[in-house]
């Protein structure tokens, strides 16, 4: 097989399943447990959750662990809810954040009375800097801005927005006025090949994700800067600095911790690895009959992306028949791809319907070499051939029977 | 080493093991995928969550799959939001609940502004049901008695309090009152030795734990009756039916799955087992030169639990001592000891400040033998002698030099 959506899951790496194994059965005591053998358990965890936090240069009591990149987002809005707002609230988010920044924000704004507002993005998937100071306003009390695009793998200039946060911030200051307002950053999809900083990116609130970096699905983080108040959303023995209480999930942290460090040591390599494997598919695709279209901006673009439209071809059918080749390949996120919705992401960056329709997103991962994304691109060109002929979209050739 | 704390964690069994190791690396596709093998994870994702929901009498459907047993507890209370409430509202929970319910109802009241009410129970650790009758009234939304509890062991009659709340919701259906009623219960404990089944027990939400049956940590899931509307507490890509969002666990489910079927499979076997062990940790503890106060009443508790109250010892130090001997026990709930509170759940039950500090929870489980159980009852015997020699409890023999 040939796997091309490392975006939507990635298989447990062996160091990582190495270090989760001893704590499913030898290592399997409470890590609140008062006897000896628990407290091993439990200095393990919490070196566990140092070398995760080392990995986006913070400390492993910054960070609350959660079942995953959903529940820290989820966690990181409730920063809204613990702000005691008088007047009016507003909360800002990128028009391309993901499914859960949406819904958790939504949520939060429902719960609150605060005001939703969504900032654009440019064709490219960028954000619209402007319309962002237009919409940075006295009322924002929380923006969140996903480091990387889960559809497009767009890397967002969030130092920049920081610093416009932070010039907001000084504003109030000096005007007196105390309404905080916290930066969070989705950054699930870029810890893999992105090296991250939250002191860098001057982000307050940071979601990242085990199961997209080689660690175990159930499991992810959030960094929770020094200033920032929360409100629990799961309540009970006080885990986690009382912010996510339940006992902790011993072997997927070890997991968690073995795959962020194994992902940042390859960072440099990775990348590299990655960019030449893109180059590879764009120009196999390029002899395509149909013409592609690359979506994004390469500057600003993950590594191991490489999201595709052919305009007036079915995606949906291209998936089936390269299926049948064991070739494996979305349209776009899982979630969104199992309801059939169309994708608000490519909405957002302005594609025509049936630029939409015929969206794939190739995303890289550790289960491609550079034979197999070759193999991979002569099949999806092949396959896109096939369509086009099936559709009369291109003129096939008189047979000689 | 000898493990008597199995209430706060169990090992994984070799067949949960075996069930999740091909979901970490090979299976470990998204289930939301749209290619071939994901819809298999899919399929044996959903088939797990059948296996789970069959050990408890329900369908896959009923369940939310959940991190674990606290954040099962917390999307149960959400059950409280989602009712529109107009007047008074009241949520009763019993005085020896764990934690996670105590915070979770705390947490639902302060969002709502519903009124808490603690029911009783008696020396024994059972539900004062007059008190009970008495409190469930016509505002209560919300009831939660756990079906075992997690330091005593004492079974509720739950089949006896759901008839109440049966009852309740009658009169109210004569009386054209449209407030709803649930019944919530955790049964985290029980799950290991009690058959379960959510209709005989009469009720509408029921907390189920993999961690403590033998499952890996980090997965739970709450059984959702038909009629019970809930409030998502993670929002997002709109998984386990819109009620917990995220990226499936799949290997934990897997374990889990494999876990409570071989619970149920053992569960006459194992409470033969377990009885006789506890028989023969009494008889010698009974042989003790201070007498032992068997807490709960043993016709209505957990076949696996032996909690133990020696008066005026110093149980955090029969810690130590059987720490020393490789005996691992806990004073009480891990979460609880770990933050050196006195047990809320000994208070209730009326013991004095000198019986809660002699207080030990011994919890059996897959990792005890009938000899290594005899063996340990002498070890807490001999350093229980220890103790009030040292303390002046008892006098000492004088020693020929």
């Amino acid at each position: 097989m040939i796997y091309l959506d490392h975006a939507a899951a990635t298989p447990m790496s062996d160091k990582a399943l190495l270090a989760a194994e001893p704590y499913f059965k030898e290592q399997f005591f409470n890590p609140s447990s008062p006897y000896l053998p628990a407290k091993h358990v439990r200095d393990n965890y919490e070196f566990a959750k140092d070398q995760i936090a080392h990995t986006i240069g913070a400390k492993g009591v910054d960070l609350v662990i959660t079942a995953g990149a959903t529940e820290s987002i989820n966690l990181a809005f409730t920063a809204v809810e613990a702000t005691k707002i008088t007047g009016k609230a507003e909360v800002l988010i990128l028009a391309t954040e993901h499914t859960a920044v949406i819904a958790a924000a939504k949520s939060v704004c429902g719960r609150t009375g605060a005001v939703l507002r969504v900032v654009n993005v440019d064709r490219s998937g960028l954000i619209d800097l402007k319309d962002f100071q237009q919409k940075l306003g006295k009322n924002t009390v929380f923006v969140s801005v996903a480091l990387a695009n889960n559809e497009l793998g767009a890397i967002q200039p969030l130092a920049e927005i920081s610093q416009l946060v932070s010039k907001e911030r000084e504003r109030r200051l000096g005007a007196g006025q105390d309404l905080p307002l916290y930066l969070h950053s989705d950054a699930s999809q870029a810890l893999n090949v992105v090296d991250i900083s939250v002191s860098r990116l001057g982000v307050d609130l940071l979601t990242i994700n085990s199961a997209k970096i080689g660690g175990p699905k159930g499991v992810g983080a959030l960094y929770v800067g020094h200033s920032v108040k929360l409100k629990p959303i799961v309540s009970g023995g006080g885990q986690e600095l009382g912010l996510r209480s339940g006992t902790e999930n011993v072997p997927g942290v070890m997991g968690f911790a073995t795959a962020a460090e194994e992902t940042k040591d390859h960072l440099g390599g990775n990348r590299k690895k990655y960019q030449k494997m893109v180059e590879i598919i764009k120009n196999e695709l390029k002899k395509c009959q149909i013409e592609p279209i690359f979506l994004g901006n390469t500057k600003h673009q993950l590594a191991n992306f490489c999201p595709v439209s052919f305009p007036g071809i079915d995606a949906e059918r291209l998936i089936y028949l390269l299926e049948e080749q064991e070739v494996y390949v979305s349209t776009g996120a899982a979630c969104a791809a199992n309801k059939g919705t169309v994708s608000h992401v490519l909405k957002a960056i302005g594609l025509s319907d049936p630029e939409i329709a015929g969206s794939l997103r190739i995303s890289l991962g550790i289960l491609n070499t550079e034979e197999n994304v070759k193999k991979a691109a002569i099949l999806i060109r092949e396959a896109v051939e096939k369509e086009a002929l099936r559709t009369g979209l291109v003129k096939g050739e008189t047979h000689a029977a």
